[in-house]
């Protein structure tokens, strides 16, 4: 049996389908949306629910977005989300394994990637039974440099890349990044409360772009009181 | 003539001679020296006036502390410095390029490498004509490379490297570690105040070290309302 709910995407007038028992978005989704600067022609790869599509649909200079979605499962609910909002026509959902996205599309094709890789080490931690989340966890159908190595042949010059991960990892984003020819340029770390070590980082690459890194001000969840920051009510728009 | 004053040490009783119309030690060195668990033996590439010796001299663990300096005027006043304070046994202070290091000093010889590197790049903005000024803010004599390249030949095998530097220039700090076999291991952002985004980073790398990035809490200098943040003062050692 399927338990599944429907949730409106943060931000948007947009419904998006959820497994109850799988993995639903989280706050980095809806950070890397905030953060991402998209335009033209986007991809979004390992789009899971498409969150992060819906999130960037109604932005003015987007044209069309593509999600690559390994899982079928995932995909399949994917599709049908962007079906009950009638966005068919924008949004398209695509079964495939980015290793294998130069089948489907040319070299420099796009304006902006965006990705939420799975964040985990693959063989590290024990890993959940269930499939789907083992997949959208832990590096087990691509890792980190798959997903750079495929931004930097999916990029236009100029184009731009917006990842999500855990700080741990930077040095490998960045070392991919260079490998890649994607120069990171913007940078922005979220911290959970003011006094603590940040949990997520936000950066922008620039595909062939000069070395020039600039940093934003710290995204901070929580107030020192529990309470959500300003930024983050904003972000959700529950003003 | 020379205009010098004498200070002391933030959290020391030892002395310091300044030449008020050169470089002066920055918050800087005093946070590195802060973030830095020096121990064994220890050197301090282009130690300028001699500030980080003197913060780290009285740490249990170090042994004996070298610092190197290129400039031969500010040599002469760090050399005065460390004789006024009676530490000639503990701290030698060299007069010498940190490009020929090998020509004092074999591979593997050190527990720990410290540095302030010139921040800015050569040729870029307008260069202050005093030189001792121009070479401690300016990668004349020496660039990014050089340091780590040093710091890479100078220490044992898990011998420890501690760098303060402008955020800006991490993706370069982390290819740089990468290519010299030092990994990236600790890593601290400072924040002149809560909402702005960070001046400096903190970052030790390891020789040889496994893969595993740390993130530190924000190193916060000034509250919202202008004062000092408690661990500034504990910092400073001015409680």
């Amino acid at each position: 049996m399927v338990d599944e709910r429907i949730d409106i995407v943060p931000g948007t007038k947009f419904k998006i389908i959820q497994d109850k028992n799988s993995f639903s978005y989280g706050t980095d989704a809806i950070f890397i949306s905030d953060f991402a600067k998209a335009k033209g022609l986007v991809i979004d790869l390992g789009t899971g629910s498409g969150i992060i599509p819906l999130r960037l649909i109604e932005k003015k200079k987007v044209k069309k977005i593509y999600g690559i979605e390994i899982q079928k499962e995932v995909f399949d609910r994917a599709k049908r989300s962007i079906k009950l909002n009638g966005l068919e026509e924008r949004i398209e959902i695509l079964n495939m394994d980015l290793k294998k996205i130069d089948e489907k599309f040319p070299k420099a094709h796009f304006d902006t990637v965006i990705s939420k890789p799975p964040y985990l080490k693959a063989g590290g931690a024990v890993i959940n039974k269930r499939e789907n989340f083992a997949i959208s966890r832990h590096e087990i159908s691509c890792n980190l440099e798959d997903i750079i190595k495929t931004s930097g042949y999916l990029l236009k010059p100029q184009g731009k890349l917006f990842l999500v991960h855990r700080p741990d990892r930077l040095t490998d984003i960045f070392m991919n990044l260079r490998k890649y020819g994607i120069e990171p340029k913007r940078i922005r770390f979220v911290y959970p409360k003011p006094e603590r070590p940040p949990n997520l980082v936000l950066i922008e690459g620039v595909k062939g772009g000069r070395a020039d890194l600039k940093f934003l001000k710290p995204l901070i969840v929580y107030n020192k009181d529990s309470t959500y920051t300003e930024e983050i009510y904003k972000i959700y728009d529950r003003k």
